[in-house]
């Protein structure tokens, strides 16, 4: 059973990835906390699971429901489940569980972070994204009108655990776009994880367990060592996030409705490489590796926008420290770079190369 | 100038404590951040203060108001205002500045603990409550429907600047509330201001410059003290909530509007002073001399609401962990002791004599 361990100045927990986590939680549960737990979670993903997950309580937990999507994001959603919290008699010494996708887990960690100001809480991340990426590391928030995570707080859960029996049950495009987060891990950090991904594309994404459990871990394993070596984000903890200051403003562009984020990532993952190629960070063959695992793992959606304002949208990126604009770029399979002076043309040239691929691909205006 | 050093495991920040902060206030902020300004505050209180403020600066800050009153002390302020700075262009290196009384550094604190993960901020308090209350320790955040502060994080700003000019304009009814915290303060810790209090009445509630500056300071020692020994009121800070379990639920029961939160507290002390008779941690001689000190810098504004009320509002504060009933109680003038199991019928009887005491001063039903 793969655990990593997980240790940063402000916490030190272990992720777990492995079969039958549900059907055990409680003890599990028993060993980390003593208080009440709540479990947050979404009515689809309750009905799937709930017989499983009830399983092993001798008194049923209370369980609190956000609606699904990114919509639901918001403020709003944690006034709404703080008020809940207090009205069931929830103190500082209850358990939050949040059980659910990249969402449930980001507002569930937000809502623990500030409701009497902080109580535990565990992910039990049920996406193949949560699990190899949203659910480790301690980012929580909620979105603003003005964009993606603008409040929030740096919050560890007491554990992650990662049940691979839920992944067999994902939709393919969730388990496609998640995907895309693993893919990043590879092109950051890890040359075999993206030759593994190479290799074995049909197992993986025909759902293999065997297959999935070490694309899961290895992922994770990226992730926690960044993580642990720059828990606030000062330098290193940037890498994470290649592919997203596109892929942050392809989500904006669409409203957060059109795209799963593995594919606004996979999108934002091609201008990014492209960026990269141009600065001859990376060769012609590497480039085009890069973008052929994009790819195979795919289809990534088409949505509409202009590079115009997919650039303009980059620019109110809290990635973008006092005005400057930061890239994280490819220098190899496996190794990135900071480049904190990219300047808007070549921005939008990057860009443009990617919309060209994606109108190449698949007929879409 | 008195300056007290407050030093926790996670922050370290002085009080400063002086006449004629705010006219030099640019060069101090400059010391302590080189981040662009946005100064959080109310319409009154800038409209009193604004030429003083940026008497100091080459560039004007940012200026983001929130209406007055607890009624704003919501998390949709937070929002509001988490989208005007982003509007704006507030990044990670911002410097946000919470100017005004408890609403303010608390909506403010918390709005600065979120914002993207966590921004740096200094306190300017601008009531008395604020100055030597609210606005030391990093407890921020907001109020839900179903409590006071039920959300919110512990976070410390770079410095807390109290300018004690600004008391000098202070409504008579702001002052005297705001002195019910430094009574508490002499009460659990403080016999020297406590008797301070007694024989200088008369000069403090004038507003004697010299007066003031010294319950201030004496107040401020004794929070920052406390904190410094226990940050995240794992013990000892839950002394600072000494008349704070009655006073939450006189706010609640009155619905936040008609008493100022130092009246609540005042009278929520009384309470806590009838229970600490009651159990005899105190004479009957040091009671009436608590009780003589909070009247004297009444009156406490009367309400109505029942003894059985009050106790019912209280099971929902968090202070009580687990269902048990915890109080905070005075063993003498300067000395208080946890008390965890304060039964429901003592308490009843405590807050009944509380109300007694209020029919007979005010002749209110």
């Amino acid at each position: 059973m793969p655990v990593i361990s997980l240790k940063t100045p402000s916490a030190a927990y272990d992720i777990t990835i492995a079969s039958g986590l549900l059907r055990t939680l409680a003890p599990r549960l028993n060993k980390l906390a003593k208080g009440r737990p709540f479990i947050v979670t979404s009515p689809e993903i309750w009905g799937l699971w709930h017989k499983q997950v009830l399983a092993s309580f001798k008194q049923a937990p209370t369980v609190l429901f956000l609606p699904s999507g990114e919509a639901h994001k918001r403020l709003s959603s944690v006034e709404s489940l703080a008020q809940q919290l207090a009205t069931a008699g929830a103190d500082r010494d209850s358990l939050l569980i949040a059980f659910g996708g990249g969402v449930i887990g980001d507002v569930t960690g937000f809502l623990a972070a500030i409701y009497m100001r902080g109580i535990p809480y565990v992910q039990i991340p049920t996406t193949l994204l949560a699990q190899v990426d949203s659910s480790i590391g301690g980012k929580t928030g909620v979105n603003l009108v003005a964009g993606k995570n603008l409040v929030g707080s740096f919050n560890h859960p007491l554990a992650v655990l990662a049940d691979t029996d839920i992944l067999a049950t994902l939709p393919p495009e969730q388990l496609r776009a998640g995907l895309q987060e693993s893919i990043k891990a590879g092109i950051i950090r890890d040359p075999k994880l993206f030759k593994y991904m190479e290799q074995n594309a049909d197992a993986i994404l025909k759902g293999d367990a065997k297959a999935l459990t070490h694309v899961v871990t290895a992922s994770v394993r990226v992730k926690a060592d960044v993580v642990a070596n720059d828990e606030r984000e000062s330098g290193l903890r940037m890498i994470l996030n290649y592919g997203h200051t596109i892929g942050h403003a392809i989500e904006a562009a669409t409203s957060y409705k059109q795209l799963l984020h593995g594919e606004a990532v996979g999108w934002g993952s091609i201008a990014a490489t492209h960026l990269g190629l141009s600065r001859k960070l990376i060769t012609q063959a590497q480039s085009d590796r890069i973008i052929a695992l994009i790819l195979r793992y795919g289809p990534l959606s088409p949505f509409k926008a202009t590079a115009a304002k997919l650039v303009a949208l980059t620019s109110g990126d809290k990635k973008n420290r006092s005005g400057t604009l930061s890239f994280i770029l490819p220098t190899g399979i496996g190794t990135v770079q900071i480049v904190r002076d990219v300047t808007q043309p070549e921005l939008l040239a990057a860009t443009e190369s990617m919309l060209a691929l994606m109108r190449a691909g698949t007929g879409q205006p």
